[in-house]
């Protein structure tokens, strides 16, 4: 029993344990739009891809250098420049001098996490988003999303995977809507793919979920509580993520910009309510939660009801029948009853007849 | 007592274990509009009805296949057209490109559960509802509402029953303002038989709600919580079918169209009463659902004091009696009070005092 | 104990028991307008009074049949039809189709209960209200209003008693603004009259939440459960009644008809001011009575803790103490002990040493 | 233990039993505008100041009848006329004859309590106020502030101390700005004073919920709990104050009307952050009362933990000893370990190695 | 155990007591702008230093006396005066005096603590920040900050450290925007620190947070509900500093007024979103702080039902068979049994096969 106590703190531990990264470093008074060096864990070289397209052609390269990727900003048809890892702002910062990007926006890159958003440049749009997927943990991405006339530009914190191979297929195969639109379809078709992405993992969550609820009425582990926990603090996650996305996607179907077709917008519209139908997965997940953990808490007391109710039933039985066998098991010497005859077998009958009485109150309070 | 226990264990799990279908399934990365092949259990065939009808004929046939029923619609009249069961994809796709729908308005359909909504193209709209029905439990099902200037197209989920037949009958009676009205007047009927149609859910789970109201002060039991646990489950989804809806029809009253007359719009003022009227109750509902809670733990709370109680006045009574029953139980052979003539009258009486002592300060706390 | 546990749970299902009325009878699919036949004890037949004014002359009449009203209408001046009880819908249609009532507008007058709303039409207003009255119990009772340029229809749910006995002794005495204003002027003082009616039903309820304040840190009862949930309901009652009302009372405020004349604005202005002063105290009291609820929680929590307090220091006191008498009680052949001359009186000491030591280690955690 | 009990009850009585007066008097179905005769507590006779001044002189007088107040407003200057205690509406209603007040704004001077607010005339304000003071209880009373283009009205609830002696210092003075200024600089003094009057009373506030929090985890006394929930309503007394204030101030700053000179507005915008800063504060308080409950809850709880340790560890070391002390407490004619030699010893030894098994169990679990 | 007691009570008295200042002083009716003598605690003399500098130059003194800084506001370029303490609020009155402060302005930078806000003037605006460092405890501070058209002013409340540092090296150094700017990009920077010196501190208050969530299902302390609800407050405080920010940021950026380049614009809404950011992140730390106070009360609660289980078991083991064991110890003349030969053998049977029951019981019942 103890020894399993033990194996238990152990796991909720573990458990628990698993901290998420916090906050974005900023030092108080550094000029805006300064770009930090990375830190150490984030200082694997940038990795540059580059997708070149058109209604007919299609190119696709590793660039080795920002040099390289620049020279084929110049030309004609749609590019689309993904850098993976933030550990060379100077790539980024390369890029954004050529394509006249905010220094402002190319420090929202670099500072990690930054709220999901849309900015509205002159000539050009800055979109940051979360990209959250199942790797089989929830594993979360930044990815900032410049957007302007002839290119698309994306930054992913971390090499290794992401959820936007669908629309690298599609632009190899050629069908459909997206090698004939514009850098502002590319763009919806990415962010569409960011948030279609959040459904597996709310699927996730939701089986994580329906455990739970199986379980809180059975279970009477700690364990259930540091799931419960790590659950609730993966759903705040996921909210976090989810509604500012939201906004965002308001505010850029609002937008009224040459650099958004009318065309684009009926979709970005269809973007968002999926974005709407996540957040109500989210909320309505998170409501269950919480009565999740009223039903674990009402099922906990109920319990110590029913053991409180043991205990008393056979304490209440026993003391009094004790109490007596007690009086007998003195020893003083002129003690009549011991000598009579049936001395004996009247003292059982008086026990068995104040355990009748017992018996016959407790079935009437229902405890029995 | 132990097997009561074992019984109540399985019949939670079972209260609980049914599952809800959670979400729809998304593949990130995928073009819009594409249509899923359907899921193994929503492989039936789709079964169509076309009603067709003016202010004085009227026509039901059940159609072989789609092309029966675009044939149809090139002939006079407001032409209906139902569609029951996901099965075929492609019967919808077919209808959506002789009706000229949207892509993405055709894969919302297929989508399911989608969130209420109404989605205004040039020349129709698609009103997305969630119908509900006892039979005899609630039974979910989504139902999508194309109509433009002279057609209603509804597909819903499955087949097997619908909340429409009061507004077939009425197309058959040819009495009331429906024949000769237009499509809009026979979108808003739908729509309003859909809302309607809530009330008997509503009202079941309302008296489910009445009984658990009645027991949470005298039952006892863990199924109790598993019923409420279940209720507020109801009583969410219900909440999440409603409050979109309720949007959607304030966005299709305020809509500029020329598809929605202005006397229809005052229908749908009416439907949107009802909607309010029940997200009304919903959420009384629900407030009234989270004090049946309190007050069941309320009462586990009271049931502990009385059980604790009981056990601490027996205890309390019995134990200083008992210790001094186990004195005179002792056997040095220098014991004087043994001896006495009147030692074990004495102390009976003691003990009685004692009691009486103890009986007097628990009726002074009221624990008696 | 146990049987007044029988009579408290008789008094608590009572108490709980009395079920309020939940919804109207909707049935999905019935034709807009439909007026459904009264339900069995709603067949009492509707009860007519006439009320006729200008500034210098007054008329009162109980009409026989609607056909007397109807005549009436054509007189000048204004005219105020009366109709109690729901037993004859077509008593109100024919009202209505003289008058001009829309279809939608008198379905809602027999569909009960009714959201408190204002439906403004083409020439008449339809102003639906909850009128709550003590007698002595909270009595509900639906109020619909329609009023156009020279009439004001009332229709209640049931004969007997209603609180427009103040306006018509006004209108009697002929004293005031009534009698030369209009019949906007008259549905104002209707509207007051309910909305003033509120007030001694929160009087009420403030008294009773009063008593339970009082109680709740003194009573143990379950008895206090069920009158905090009877009226946390009666509450939410009242909320679900003044909150619509307050709406209703701004959109007929804000509306710009000729029906409303400025001066009569100014009135429903202090009316919707006393609304919003009822709304203050019911939202105030739900406040309270939660935290009654709180308090009563915390103060069983806390006998709890007593309970277990006295128990432990009996039981903690006693148990070492026998333990050591029974060791002497053993019938050892050889236990030195037994033989000591001091043996008795030592042991009545050291039981006197470790009682002495375990009272002091309550005293210093503060149990004694 | 039990007097002590007793004495609680008694104070948390006294504590809880101070009744806040609840809710104006209202007879359903009087006229609008209708003067109650005044309550008995209520029939004090009204004592009426007034103060008239200019830039250059100021005059000041305690007048007997209104008759006088009124020759007093022919004269130049601003006048301020003080009516003190609610025994005489007659001479309110006269003032509002001379004055013009509208009936309505007469009659809700004398419904105490009003919520606050302001009430724009045509050519005068009504300012509705709730004017706390300590006192040393909390002292609520309605201040009704009526200012036209040369005169301000008040009215208070009582005689016997205002927080407007600040004002009238001002004017006695002549410094500052007062004097120069017109009639609303005067009534934005008033409601200055009466929102700075607020914040001596969230102090007492503040130092009382200190002083709770302080003891929330030492005390265990029913006495806390009554303290917070007077506090609590303390604090909601204060907000249902605070909060119309606020609004009332947003809605006389924003007002377009010759009466309030835009000079004054700046100043009334002053006053408004004042407000806001009191609710702040109010609901920064609830908010913390409300985790001293919590805390206090919790304090319980862990005391219960506290308690049912000591009585487990102490019963369940004694009880298993007991039982073996039991054992050879028994009188069988053939109990060969009795008679053993070293069997008593034996006995204690085992008893000693059940013990230290015992012990070293509950340091393993951490209970000791 | 019981010396652990009194330690932590001191503990968590010590953590709880640490009281921070709770309102600003305000004297009910004295005129407003009118200044208080300052509190013997803030008499320290304000320490004036002043900066003054253009894109080519650059000058930094420490002056003496007010009038050595308003001889230097003739000068040409961007002035800044920054006071530390508010010891002499005749400084700035002063200051005020030459650069037009209005009097209420001036008011609201020594009536401390004033919520942030930002107020426009005609040719000045003030900015009213709350500073928050760690030093190494959380220290607060108000910052009130007006600027014109060539100066900005900055009052802090005590000497001692603030966040500016990073901006006077900027300004010494030449380097970047600053230098070339107005007086409205040098209030940005300014503000910019204060809002970015929010993260340091919400990242400590975040390390709290988990120390306090590893802690919260293993320790048991009552130090840990202080630690929980000390980090609340600190939590609370945040919100109270940042959530006004962030609303005065939204109305300066928004403010029409050519004090503020649409350029400085651009990096004002870069500085909302930082606060809004910190918002996002108390929010989300307030969150988890209330369900690691769940989590606690739950770990708690199944504590206690784990020691219960334990007590439970223990004496509904031993209890009967201590009986059985008192009944052979009475000391009745006629007990056959105690003559029988296996009379105590059989009895230890009996008693065993007792204990097996029970243990049986206790295993299906998952007790043991």
């Amino acid at each position: 029993m103890a020894s399993s106590w033990k194996r238990q703190q152990v796991a909720i531990r573990r458990l628990l344990g698993g901290r998420r990264r916090r906050m974005a470093r900023v030092r108080p008074g550094t000029a805006p739009g300064t770009l930090m060096p990375p830190e150490p864990e984030q200082r694997a070289p940038a990795c540059l891809t580059v997708m070149q397209y058109g209604p007919a052609d299609f190119f696709e390269t590793e660039a080795k250098t920002v040099e390289e990727c620049l020279d084929l900003l110049d030309r004609p048809g749609v590019t689309w420049i993904n850098v993976d890892g933030l550990g060379q702002p100077e790539v980024v910062a390369r890029l954004g001098e050529r394509l006249g990007f905010h220094p402002l926006a190319v420090e929202d890159v670099f500072s990690v996490p930054q709220r999901p958003k849309v900015e509205a440049y002159a000539d050009h749009y800055l979109v940051i988003l979360r990209m959250l997927r199942l790797a089989p943990d929830i594993d979360e991405e930044q990815v900032s999303l410049f957007f302007g006339a002839s290119y698309v530009v994306t930054v992913q914190e971390r090499a290794g995977g992401d959820v936007f191979e669908g629309v690298r297929a599609r632009i190899r195969a050629g069908r459909g809507r997206l090698r004939a639109a514009g850098p502002d379809y590319l763009a919806y078709s990415l962010i569409d793919s960011v948030v279609d992405g959040y459904f597996p993992v709310l699927e996730s969550l939701g089986e994580r979920l329906d455990r739970l609820e199986d379980e809180c009425v059975t279970s009477s582990g700690g364990l259930l509580l540091a799931h419960i926990q790590t659950l609730r603090r993966d759903l705040l996650t996921m909210r976090r993520a989810i509604w500012p996305t939201r906004e965002a996607l308001v505010s850029l179907q609002r937008e009224e910009s040459a650099l958004v077709t009318a065309e684009t917008r009926v979709f970005l519209r269809d973007c968002y309510d999926h974005a709407v139908e996540a957040i109500d997965i989210v909320e309505t997940d998170r409501e269950t939660a919480s009565s999740v953990m009223d039903i674990y808490l009402a099922t906990q007391n109920q319990r110590l009801n029913e053991v409180m109710k043991v205990l008393t039933v056979i304490a209440t039985l026993f003391i009094p029948l004790t109490f007596i066998a007690s009086i007998y098991g003195m020893n003083f010497e002129y003690m009549p009853e011991l000598k009579w005859r049936r001395g004996y077998a009247g003292t059982l009958g008086l026990m068995g007849l104040v355990a009748a009485g017992l018996i016959y109150y407790f079935k009437r309070r229902g405890w029995w």
